[in-house]
């Protein structure tokens, strides 16, 4: 008899994980990457040269960089978003965190109370809502259009909170390759936002993480790079352009943000080694390694579209993602994509629920999201075939699939 | 003007952290290491061979080893603990965890709720206690002679809480290599302490994140190896034996308790690049470089023990440690070590004072840790030297350093 731990545990804890027995066959789930494109000799090349160079280093706490995380690295960053996302900061303004995760994590922890309200977007980065509601908050969901938030809408949302007398700590929003819609805001509609924050004396929270993976290669200027930024948080990662095991984000805000986050990591830095290697490789080839990803990627999210045409015919609705590694689909009413979801997952096909990603459930619950980065152009086909089956099989529908018609 | 966050922000919030200034030039705080002992080709060998192997799975969170860890880390973990700690266990058993702070992070969070009570050792890793108040828990400190918790007192101790119908959460100890007092928990007095924590029915949390560092190489055998180690969750990590730069830690415990944490583990994955590696370079050259490392830290505990005998005379009190990377000294009833480190920190000499290594603050207000693993041999000289000079003139003591006496 093992020992009891029972009576020991809070008694609010989450609900106990099971075994990781593995990925699913077709894993269209998760921010999962191309495979063949993450930079394996770049990478040890980096590795090599960095810790050749500075490896004593390691023995110290951070580097000697601080808590804010390896200077070269902030560094790097912000000629990165310097030049990419029209974004002026210096290392000083960086905060290298342990993942975006950890970001969000950060970000909420100097923000969000029990009882606090945020707004969202109403297609939503499904982490970002289990987080805040984990700590007792609220979320409303602002409405989407093909270019991000719908401003008339927001406006709205912010009339109506203020006429019940709530000040909602802050609009959080994926304006480029927004996630699950793959849609890119154009900087006019990001200039309204900031003005309706700016009316409404509010912050926002810009997570840009998948904003190197925009099909042409031009990332607007982030909402924080645009006059009135000062009132944006913002945060990125390098999960989505290099590899997601690499643990390594970073936010980026004024020091009397900052400085009331610090405190809060206490993991005494976030890994040493993979900010060393990514820093010296952020300087090297990565932005032709970014460039050559995302032509993978499209190339991937074209047999995704056509494969979700070809096996769902009339029944699926999406539009085409201006970048990013998802498609947002919208089936017939009849059918629940939770219920899609443990159908297929018990045969080996993992998709997201609409649900889990969309701030009104009810209203996802005919949606899902397909991630077409991490399977082969043969997994996507064979595994939207699969889907389909199962799904014409639980909703009888789609009807159609090519030029076959599925008997009912 | 910038944007004020200040009304957004949590009330509670702890006090923002001030700019990083670049480390003290004698610094003898925090778990830094040698600089010359990184072993730095090898890990970059390591990074190259793992990397050109393995690389590619960087695409997947968790490099298809699921939220545990990378297994092959797992695995050369579980092997280095049972050759070296006698506590066998496997793969399954171990959650890898982003540096031993968050394994006792998660520790804490499936365990600790507002009210608690928590047992440590009278001397003990400030981080810990720090973190413990955090959440709303108290704690008492267990008495410590040079073989660790002294049973009798802890005895009294667990009496005296049940008395009070009281049961602690868990015995928080560092049995090898105490922190701060460099003790070795004898094997008969840990099978004692596994008899009473029997006999009260708890558990024990063994932080055993120093224990590779002991003199002689011959580590006790772990108290979660002895029989009814199954009451005890095990934390270790590399940052002592390795670099602290490199954030990865583990816990070793039933599933029971595992899944629980599992859930609380939410950065997406400890850094991958930083598994894979020490996987590798512990498969390799470790137990070579860890044989280099304990001679080098040998010769500067004795520069140290040297220094202080010959700086601060008789005026100093400290039993030489069994390992580690750091001297526990008492001082003269008269000398308030909280003032003494600030004193001594204007002048750049940084030292642990003794009441935030103590879990009665009081108690430990004329003691001081001095970690010399990071220093130089001279550095330990000057620094030592220079402590002396601002004690004597703060506080009268030391009256004599060397064959010298000072002026009062």
């Amino acid at each position: 008899m093992s020992f009891d731990y029972t009576p020991f545990l809070r008694a609010d804890l989450p609900a106990p994980a099971t075994r990781f027995g593995g990925f699913p066959k077709y894993n269209f789930v998760g921010g999962h990457n191309d495979a063949g494109s993450v930079p394996v000799a770049d990478l040890a090349a980096a590795a090599s040269a960095v810790l050749t160079r500075e490896g004593p280093t390691l023995a110290t706490y951070g580097l000697n960089s601080g808590p804010q995380g390896y200077t070269a690295l902030r560094q790097g960053i912000a000629r990165h978003l310097g030049s990419k996302a029209g974004l002026a900061c210096s290392a000083d303004d960086i905060l290298v965190t342990s993942g975006s995760l950890q970001a969000l994590d950060l970000i909420n922890a100097v923000f969000i109370q029990p009882g606090d309200t945020a707004i969202v977007e109403e297609g939503c980065y499904g982490g970002a809502m289990t987080r805040l509601k984990k700590l007792g908050a609220s979320y409303v969901g602002a409405p989407l259009d093909g270019d991000g938030i719908r401003m008339d809408a927001l406006s709205n949302i912010l009339d109506n909170l203020k006429a019940k007398g709530t000040v909602p700590k802050f609009v959080y929003t994926i304006p480029t390759v927004q996630n699950p819609t793959g849609s890119v805001m154009p900087v006019e509609r990001r200039v309204e936002l900031l003005r309706l924050a700016a009316s409404h004396g509010i912050p926002i929270v810009e997570d840009d993480c998948y904003a190197d993976l925009i099909w042409d290669g031009d990332r607007p200027t982030a909402i924080k790079g645009l006059p009135g930024g000062d009132r944006v948080v913002y945060c990125g990662s390098f999960s989505k352009s290099i590899a997601p095991a690499l643990r390594v984000g970073y936010i980026v805000a004024d020091w009397p943000v900052l400085s009331r986050m610090l405190p809060l990591k206490t993991d005494g830095g976030t890994g040493a080694l993979e900010q060393m290697v990514l820093a010296e490789y952020l300087a090297g080839s990565f932005d032709d390694h970014v460039a050559a990803l995302r032509s993978t990627l499209k190339g991937k999210c074209a047999a995704m579209m056509e494969a979700v045409n070809r096996e769902f015919g009339a029944a699926a609705e999406f539009s085409a993602p201006k970048g990013g590694i998802f498609l947002w689909v919208t089936l017939p009413d009849a059918v629940d994509t939770m219920q899609l979801f443990k159908a297929a997952g018990a045969e080996g096909v993992a998709i997201n629920p609409g649900g889990e990603w969309s701030a009104d459930a009810a209203a996802g619950s005919h949606k899902l999201r397909l991630c077409f980065a991490n399977p082969s152009v043969e997994e996507i086909r064979e595994g939207v075939a699969k889907l389909a089956e199962i799904c014409h099989r639980e909703f009888g529908v789609p009807v159609r699939s090519g030029n076959v018609g599925r008997s009912g």
